[in-house]
């Protein structure tokens, strides 16, 4: 069955979900950022099949999510380490968590928890702000057209 | 084909993907951010079958991110408006949108921006940050384990 394709809509949230918008591949990037490299960790952590895993990690790797890379013990197993692009989606992961933790948990209920290092406590909670920093509500937006371009320089300034 | 189900897993993004982690589903709750209230609106913007907006729309009124409601205007067709739940995925989706802007366009391309209504420019960049309010990277976080109360009473203290 295949399915409609976003790549090219102009809508980004549309062409991030047709790049990494299914459960599989979020579920790997989790695993990645928390240190797995492996196809047979990653396959016995999530209990995938070997086939959608593969399928899954050729998409990411042709993407540009994931790179391979020899390991440096000198087996001939190759490792999957995130790119710099597969590293940014951390942010869409803790979107993601705190709507969960938020939205689907009792309390008192067991959870993962993604602490501060420094001082173990949960993150703070992710903020929408204006470039200039003041808190938004959905009320206080709007959807327009432009150019990635002007965007970016709209950013910086 | 039946898909592994996440809804009891201790990690809250595995629940929210089981949840809300199909292309449609955050596609419809876009639309919906955006005004869209009528199943022949959705339909007619995402091009989506009858078939799947009625299943996707079902399984979201039961899971409480739509209620459905009777016409204001006193016509026989009902709207499906957000809950709270519902409208707390606009930090999923401008995760998303924000990771499609910087990955997945090209400088020049046209592409949709989420403004801030006064100023006219694109939303600040979301920030991952401790709970007091520094910038963490990766290697400032840690994955453990807790129960939610605990978690809720660190976040607000």
């Amino acid at each position: 069955m295949k399915r409609v394709r976003f790549a090219g809509d102009t809508c980004p949230i549309a062409r991030s979900l047709d790049e990494i918008g299914d459960w599989w591949t979020l579920l790997i990037v989790r695993n990645a950022l928390a240190g797995t490299r492996r196809f047979s960790e990653f396959q016995q952590q999530l209990g995938i099949s070997k086939n959608i895993l593969t399928a899954r990690l050729e998409k990411l790797v042709e993407a540009g999510v994931f790179e391979m890379r020899p390991d440096p013990a000198g087996s001939r197993h190759r490792e999957y380490h995130l790119t710099d692009k597969g590293m940014r989606l951390r942010m869409i992961l803790l979107a993601l968590r705190q709507w969960g933790e938020d939205e689907l948990f009792d309390n008192g209920e067991e959870m993962t928890i993604l602490a501060d290092r420094r001082d173990g406590k949960p993150l703070g909670k992710l903020q929408i702000r204006s470039h200039d920093g003041r808190a938004l509500e959905e009320a206080d937006t709007l959807l327009t057209v432009g150019k990635k371009a002007a965007m970016a320089d709209t950013r910086t300034g």
